[in-house]
């Protein structure tokens, strides 16, 4: 009983999911859902990310949180539009969510539409919200056993970013472990150390991003 | 019809959790639920806390975690009893996972059960274990802007530890954010900063414990 509701409110999500991906492939927009437990620098890297795109891409956000706008507030200024989600104590953004916010933005100016879910490294997991790439991050302090501890968030993933990288030589980070553990779960996706406070790996996520979208969109532009 | 489901899950839950903290007051055990998000140091803090407190207090612990046993091999030399529930992909512990952990324990040689809940900012906060005390972590390298974010977790606190408080420097994080956030949901619970690397606030810490123990179990040694 139980779980014939949970496969339904899954089935729901999945159509409201594949409505959003339609949606934004007939405007030309490649979507990124980045998760990663609270405080890994999902908000940092849009910071540094959008200004590096544009003009060439335009940026849409869409900011999942329990409270509060800050989220949205900070990348504001750096993305061509921002939409804020409070999920009221939800753990995760749901593909209704999504469809939502993007009634209230504008499509047809748009390259790319950044997805930043609710801090969280369990229950976005399970949820498809429309996207094209899973992106999902892990930073330096938070210590490099999570790939092991979850796996459901890491084995979906399109790409791993392993963020704060400035902070592994004093916090004396095993990064074999986090490369060992991955092997384990998940070959297809590639990892970057990145930091947004040095710019280390900026260049290589940039490169992966832009090869993305002319992948999904111009294909003719990487051949 | 939904949240009927979600109260009476909840109202289950209580009851299971009233009982175990019937068994673990007749057993004289003080019992802590420590939450925080994956990273904050929750397994760190064992490592460094029991050992401070043996033999006067023999500690147990019970360890949640979505996958591996990483975490209870890492207490094991400590811990005078460990616990692992692994709840493959749940993202909080219930009462009942405690309540079946509690059988396999040896509660007549204890004093203090710490109860590592699942690294996650959102979903125990609901979910009574049958504790004594709330402990709420945050860890410096998440940012300064969690306590907005996570009410849930932080309000009902009884203390909040701010951990890894050795990186606040070269982070330049904003204690000022924490604490004005903090008197915004919670005026009750001290805030403690800790270092388990440098040791910094371990004394406060380790303090608080015992006169928390003495209140609950021996009034007359803290008047």
């Amino acid at each position: 009983m139980k779980i014939n509701v949970v496969t339904s409110v899954l089935k729901a999500n999945d159509a409201v999911a594949h409505e959003n991906r339609r949606r934004l492939e007939a405007a030309k927009i490649l979507t990124l859902n980045i998760t990663s437990a609270p405080g890994s620098g999902k908000t940092a890297l849009l910071e540094s990310t959008l200004p590096a795109l544009a003009p060439e891409f335009a940026s849409g956000v869409i900011v999942g949180d329990l409270q509060t706008t800050r989220d949205a507030e900070r990348v504001d200024g750096v993305a061509k539009a921002v939409t804020q989600i409070n999920t009221e104590g939800g753990c995760h953004l749901s593909a209704t969510q999504v469809s939502e916010s993007l009634d209230g933005l504008p499509l047809d100016e748009l390259s790319l539409m950044f997805i930043e879910n609710v801090g969280n490294m369990v229950c976005p997991s399970g949820f498809d919200l429309g996207e094209h790439v899973r992106v999902a991050m892990l930073s330096v302090p938070e210590g490099p056993d999570k790939i092991a501890k979850y796996p459901t968030l890491f084995r979906p993933a399109d790409i791993i970013l392993l963020s704060k990288i400035d902070l592994a030589e004093i916090l004396e980070f095993d990064g074999r472990c986090v490369r060992d553990d991955l092997a384990k779960i998940n070959t297809r996706a590639p990892l970057i150390e990145i930091s947004t406070k040095t710019g280390q790996g900026m260049d290589e996520w940039l490169a992966w991003l832009k090869g993305r979208y002319a992948e999904q969109y111009d294909k003719k532009a990487i051949t």
